[in-house]
């Protein structure tokens, strides 16, 4: 059998811990193309670049036998141009992440991981987001590692419903702690209450920067922040047919006249 | 009773024809007031500013009764600047655009115009939208005006779901073919085929730029690309949950063991 050709990319620069254990963990998988930002595009969602160039550059980080671009666009710009340029064939599959820190719930609206692994799903293509809660440049990816094979496996065996990529989110490694297993789920019902930091410049202008809360208004045991609240990897199915189905007809109604 | 509030805002940056001809429109229904960026910010999606600072000042660009602030952040920080720090209670409306190109069915994903009305929309505040079918600096907006008033008054007045905002597109004027009306719609099924012009620098170095053309597979007459093409305003309910409910069953099934 062919060797799958497996795309891998993340939001968090191509030089992340996130990506360089993902990629140890792909090539033992198949033959793996790495397309990744050259530098972090952390939140950056599914924004294209579409006023401004883009470069791309084959780069050598690390002894691997995969291939490596850095590019100076977005994650989904690097999926763009993996997809439609750089590859040869068509991916049996697309990885991003691993992403230091968590993209579920809501926070896949934001996520530049998600997007990549969405992009690459509306090219039919099965594509996995990996991400652990732990932003820690230097986190420990370690206990993610078996989740990932595990799951990479049943993806590339049995594929996904067209339109459809995973959103994998992984507890963070507590000493004395096992994660307890995994558990598919919905995305939760969540959001940030923000806050705007003021700050004033040397000159004296004002600034701000942007923190806030993360909120959880869902209490179901069926969603993404539940498993990982218990300790569980959650998966998510995602796609992207954002029409609000149930609010059709009320709408229908509202604009009956015209 | 009171007048209503209304936040504007959009991705084409705040001196665009677009923007000025929504905060005249939106002047007529209450007191206005616009956070929209200093600069471009088309295709930024849903991204935020989280490694930078934001600035954001009050500015004067005509003569109109509203209140503008220019913010160097994309159109999602725009609002929630707006919500968590420029505004002293929570808007009655939101509506963001008018777009100057289209956002009907895959163009959501990219859009920093939707982006912004799906922000507001999550913290609780009927929005909506507007996008005209021509790229044009200079496009015609007055066949738009009308209908942008009868959406806007229905909003106003009945309320959106909560979580759900609108996505309302508007065909391009043709002289000779007037707009036939407004049709409620789901979100098509299409996307883009990518390609990529390689060029190269003074120096010999390559670069790229994003090309592409619209694909629609979709062949339903209930979707915001019939009714476009058919000369119909668009306007399809969204709403953010990305969760891929008719595969819940089988990627279950698929890590049944685990």
């Amino acid at each position: 059998m062919k060797k799958p050709l497996i795309l891998v990319v993340n939001d968090d620069g191509i030089s992340a811990k996130g990506i360089r254990n993902l990629i140890k963990i792909m090539n033992t998988f198949g033959k793996v193309v790495v397309v990744a930002p050259d530098s972090p595009q952390s939140a950056k969602s599914h924004s294209i670049t579409i006023e401004d160039t883009i470069r791309c550059n084959k780069v050598l980080i690390d002894e691997g036998p995969q291939i490596e671009y850095a590019c100076s666009g977005t994650p989904v710009d690097c999926v763009k141009l993996a997809l439609n340029k750089l590859l040869d064939r068509k991916p049996d599959l697309c990885v991003s992440g691993i992403n230091h820190g968590s993209n579920s719930s809501i926070n896949v609206i934001y996520s530049g991981t998600m997007a990549a692994a969405v992009e690459a799903s509306l090219a039919g293509i099965p594509s996995i987001g990996f991400s652990l809660l732990d932003y820690d440049f230097d986190a420990d990816f370690s206990e993610a590692e078996q989740y990932i094979i595990k799951i990479t496996k049943q993806v590339l065996n049995h594929g996904l419903d067209n339109g459809v990529c995973l959103n994998v989110n992984i507890p963070k490694s507590i000493e004395g702690l096992r994660i307890k297993g995994m558990r598919v789920c919905r995305q939760a019902n969540a959001n940030w209450e923000e806050e705007f930091e003021e700050r004033f410049d040397p000159k004296g202008k004002v600034y701000y920067w942007l923190t806030g809360n993360f909120v959880n208004y869902d209490k179901g045991n069926d969603t993404d922040e539940w498993a990982l609240a218990n300790h569980y990897v959650s998966l998510v199915p995602v796609q992207f047919d954002l029409t609000a189905n149930s609010s059709l007809l009320s709408i229908k109604n509202l604009f009956a006249d015209e």
